[in-house]
């Protein structure tokens, strides 16, 4: 039934297999390699115990060179990825992107490992006599003929596997901790994506991506549990399956798949430069959605009935899970955006601008002391670090000297890439080196059905929904893409690895596995040809583009500062574009006047508190908290204040502004600041900056009739990209 | 007589102590914690148990919030410490250096730590019931009541700390693997130093820089190892010593602390703009004779004379050392300029510089994949990413695009600079946690006599017979400054922690540990004072710099691609000038001689291979190589025989280029690329390209000369730098 959960003895001792924490395992191991023949120099008392070491010794700097032998073929797998990347960049090729590539070359290896490399011979050796010092806790000691060791814990082992530890030692090596992506690979992918969610489309499509990512997962994880349920029922009727499957593992099941991770389809739309807002809409829920379903996750398995082990509904306990779930997340945002608001202040009050690197450095501090904080807190880290991101990029990085703000980007693009990369590729390896897979065809078949009708039941209702609030309605063709982008990635695969302890987990795992292959090769790969089918159409924006500067169409992952689409150029696609431009000032819905409340909080008090930007404080603030204002004011406020575009302080950071969108409209009649640039930044030409929002966006309103009918000769020649 | 070595019960419990390993160690120790819940809920068994194992869980979670918090307060220290470097530079401070101001914060949160947090409770639970599965390897497993655990080994403890390791644990930790340095922190360091070595006065005094390095390191460590023993036998004599001190430990502590790290001064002359040559020779001889020292560290530990342990001389294991040493030396060093050669191979060969990120990702894992390589191999990975680096600097970085380059330097940049004030801060933090200080006040007073005597024999005979070689003699002025810029650093340290579990070795490391303090304070203090005293004056470049971009000449760190001062601006310190403009042409010692052969060989034959510069192959090899030859060479190389500064080509490379002097300087007479430009890289007007490098050299000695004469009057005008 499962036949690759045989443990051949040739897959047992593949021993080039690798993981990142040989690296720090490496450290563990080469201390007594360095250790013991200083002190054999050092003592030297008896010459056979010299020797002993010295056996101990060579053993010890074998493993050392086996563990670089092992990482440096991981190293060399991810430069053959990027190098083939480059050819299918090269030659445009679109069907397979770098995640997928890194899932196949890891398949490779994976195959190599298991079936290609002959059995080592490992030595059983017999235990010496020995005596324990201390009990079993986080470290041991051990007295071996005299000598004592120390040991530190590293797990407990399946009672069922402990004969087998000896030999898949090699094997078991490759599935390494799964901790590590949660504490070292995960961060600065989440971190990335919150730093570089700095768009406007995102702030102008909040409210749907917060019930996309909130409800949306909610809703998509019970549908998912549930079915997964019935399948597993029918599976024990029919005797398909006899270990136990409890409806928490079901539930379990459902929240870390209801992770999307579109990177795939997020790439392709940034080369094709496709329309803003799906993208924003896309970018926005999965980013969400991964915090949602970690939350999830864990307040699942906080879900504990009480009593016996029933695993069924408990409504206090239900309840308890709820109040997890909140309080974590909140907890975790307002961590995350805590240590973002210190960073702004520190950045602001400082003249930390002038050196680059240290403020690099320092940024690059305090982003990581957010996700040890939060888990020190108790809450979590990933979560922490993606709110983190968001306000770092949202008021920190204005505050960033023009270099900083490169530098730091960079400094998480490639952290990012290479996480993502190395993480991809490990689940290509996973497939063949993870020894514990349970394959079921029905529970597998099931899921892929569940993730669609899961997929489904988020997108399609809520869309409706959606729609009878929003003025700039989410079309057919975008839900459809909505529910075809519903790839899984990471952070389902990171979420499942956590736990492979029973059968349940194993099973779930393994379905993980294969769900993120064939959605990642299968969609992602479609993602063009589905584009053009959903008459989804790239935008002309290359001839835009190539002002900025060379390449910049080609370069890969997300760029932070570029909005893919300007609002104007999606004239075409969206046929309500005129009524979404008045949107915002004209519907009277809740999520309007609440984004209107936060704007004009935001633009009146933080900013000009947090950043360079924004209105002087003296101006917005009452006249009673006069000294505090001008204390708090930046003096460049007042210098954008009165001249709004000063070529010195601002003209680098146009691009990394970070102004809402309609605040931005608001000053593109003035024909200054076309293309999203540093309007609202700059307050606005003279007494318009103290203005409350509202009358904004009644300016807004008649700039952007204005703009659209100026630009309307423009955009009926939409560039098709050349694919 | 130490009295830091008791070990009061409130400094064994400071728990608030913390390392980077902690996070690797809280990889580990998560796992029970996330395995052991979700194992009791698919159980499911009996109460007790799954009481039995909240408690374990409560326990790991506790733990693991102990670490975050651990490392949340390492991380506030680092951040701590930039806000007040910042402070520092903001007020032109500098009398203290950013790691200076690191090793005092560390001090103090070291004091802290040790006298100020109460003991907490450790409670020391009896032993249950257990037997041991397998025999004492890397691994362990325990079976406690029916569940097995895995352990691996940590390292052997001394029998003398058995009883306090409970006790100590939390102090324990802090001095935490000190392969941690090796693999972790020096790696970006080392990189880093070889990356930024882009500096022609470096490749103008290599021979200088390797003599002081090889042989005066060598010099250095004899000296100190010789007179310590000195005082070693005067302390066993007086009965200040009686535990075992051999010759060999005394030659150990010669090796790891003549290891220059003028970290401190070079900052210094970054920021005054001193001298180039003198800053050239100090950064390259610190570069260089780090990793000297640690392959003469290992040589000496591989020192075992045969027979008996009388760590004496020996003739054959004396040789075997040198041996040894040679060995890895060159073995990691070819192994270092191996993959520099292949990063530049594929850089040159594929148009991956369309794609910075890819491009910026691959540079990365081939750099770290020397340190691997060399590691699997038995080399010294931190020697071969240092040959890795001037390697990638020397050849690759020209194939790197613009923004490529920008990204690469300062990634590394940021990483060694994090690197660096970690360590120092740790530094400052053992000083108080580390546990098993020997304070020798002989011993110490002994090691600073000699480290000065030392590096006297050192600098002062070395200089004297390279000055008889030299026509740029080096003066001095130079020779003091450079005796008093032998502050010991990073690498001294790592060395020394690297092994302590021996009495000699205990006492070298915290003799290392003053030494350090008190160099990098006084030393690195007294530099701008120092400076003066010796009439080492800055030049007038700030008005130069100032058009490279704003803030340039504050920037901290070394430059990589900025030379701190043109040739022809030294003249007034350099007496000497005029005919050193002359040496390399009419000097015939075999300095020059091979210099001028590797000149040649590098301009003709590597470059055009590994990078888009220099001449065309197919004009400097013989004609049958045709084919290969025109293979080989890059389109590029064309367009730079023809037509020398290709606006769109070289611009952006301009500062990054790598050429020799006197290449260089060969150009400068057309006017063209007056500073240090692509001169060479272009292969200079139509013509002269193919010529051989005696050709060069006579035209250069012209050249140079109306180049004086040009300059002259500017140069009677140094600016000097207000302090």
């Amino acid at each position: 039934m499962d036949p690759l959960r045989r443990r051949s003895g040739a897959s047992a001792a593949s021993s080039t297999t690798m993981t990142i924490t040989r690296m720090t395992t490496l450290v563990v191991k080469m201390l007594p390699m360095l250790w013991v023949p200083h002190r054999a120099a050092a003592s030297g008392e008896a010459q056979d115990e010299a020797l002993e070491e010295l056996a101990t010794e060579k053993e010890a700097e074998e493993s050392h060179r086996q563990d670089s032998v092992n990482l440096l073929t991981f190293i060399l797998l991810l430069t053959l990825t990027i190098l083939t990347i480059w050819l299918f960049k090269h030659r445009r090729v679109r069907f397979l992107h770098e995640t997928g590539l890194a899932m196949i070359y890891g398949l490779l290896v994976g195959v190599v490992l298991r079936y290609g490399i002959p059995a080592t011979s490992y030595h059983s050796r017999s235990p010496p006599s020995c005596s324990l010092t201390t009990g079993p806790g986080s470290s041991l000691l051990l007295n071996v003929s005299g000598k004592f060791f120390e040991y530190t814990l590293k797990g407990e082992i399946d009672s069922g596997d402990i004969n087998n530890v000896e030999q898949n030692d090699m094997l078991r090596k490759v599935t390494f901790d799964p901790e590590v992506f949660f504490n070292i690979l995960l961060p600065p992918i989440i971190f990335h994506a919150g730093y570089s969610l700095k768009k406007k489309h995102f702030f102008r499509n909040l409210g749907s991506i917060l019930t996309y990512a909130f409800l949306g997962t909610a809703i998509s994880c019970f549908v998912i549990g549930n079915l997964m349920y019935g399948v597993v029922k029918l599976m024990q009727v029919v005797g398909q399956l006899n270990n136990k499957f409890y409806y928490t593992d079901c539930l379990f099941f459902g929240a870390i798949i209801s992770a999307t991770d579109p990177v795939t389809v997020l790439a392709i739309f940034n080369e094709l430069h496709a329309d803003g807002d799906l993208y924003a809409l896309l970018f926005g829920e999965s980013v969400m959605n991964d915090a949602v379903a970690i939350v999830l996750s864990s307040s699942i398995v906080a879900y504990q009935p009480r009593g016996a082990n029933t695993h069924m509904f408990d409504a206090s306990a239900f309840f308890k899970s709820v109040g997890v779930f909140l309080g974590i997340f909140s907890g975790s945002f307002m961590m995350g955006a805590a240590t973002g608001v210190v960073t702004a202040l520190v950045t602001k009050f400082t003249k930390l601008h002038c050196f680059p690197l240290l403020e690099t450095a320092l940024f690059f501090l305090m982003s990581w002391s957010t996700f040890l904080l939060a888990e020190a807190c108790g809450f979590t880290g990933v979560v922490a670090v993606l709110f983190c991101g968001i306000t770092q990029a949202h008021y920190t990085y204005n505050n960033l000297s023009e270099e900083s703000t490169k530098r730091t980007k960079q400094l998480f693009e490639v952290l990012h890439f290479l996480a993502e990369n190395f993480i991809f590729s490990y689940m290509g390896l996973a497939l063949f080196t993870f020894q514990n897979h349970v394959f079921s065809p029905v529970f597998i078949t099931g899921a892929f059905i569940a993730i669609f009708i899961g997929r489904a039941f988020n997108i399609y209702p809520l869309s409706f929904l959606l729609n009878l609030g929003r003025r700039h309605k989410i079309k057919g063709n975008f839900q459809h893409m909505m529910m075809f982008a519903g790839l899984r990635g990471a952070m389902a695969f990171a979420l499942a690895i956590r736990d492979t302890a029973t059968y349940a987990r194993q099973m779930i795992f393994t379905t993980t596995l294969l769900i993120v292959f064939f959605t990642v090769w299968v969609f992602g790969g479609g993602t063009t040809p589905m584009l053009s089918w959903l008459h989804i159409r790239a935008k002309g924006r290359r001839e835009r583009r190539r002002r900025h500067g060379q390449w910049e169409y080609i370069r890969v992952g997300v760029e932070p500062d570029q909005d893919p689409q300007p609002s104007a150029d999606t004239f075409q696609v969206l046929q309500g574009d005129v009524s979404q431009a008045e949107g915002p000032s004209k519907t009277k819905q809740e999520s309007a006047w609440l984004f209107r409340m936060w704007y004009t909080f935001d633009h009146n008090y933080l900013k000009p508190i947090l950043t360079h930007s924004g209105p002087p404080l003296t101006s917005t603030l009452p006249g009673y908290c006069g000294p505090l204002a001008s204390c708090l004011t930046s003096p460049k406020a007042y210098q954008n204040h009165e001249q709004p575009r000063d070529p010195d302080c601002d003209l680098g950071r146009n691009d990394g502004d970070l102004t809402f969108t309609f605040g931005d409209n608001g000053i593109t009649t003035n024909g200054v600041s076309g293309g999203g640039g540093s309007g609202a930044d700059g307050g606005a030409n003279g007494k318009r900056s103290v203005s409350t929002s509202e009358e904004a966006l009644e300016r807004e309103l008649d700039s952007r009739e204005q703009e659209l009918l100026t630009r309307g000769t423009r955009l009926v020649f939409p560039i098709e990209d050349h694919i």
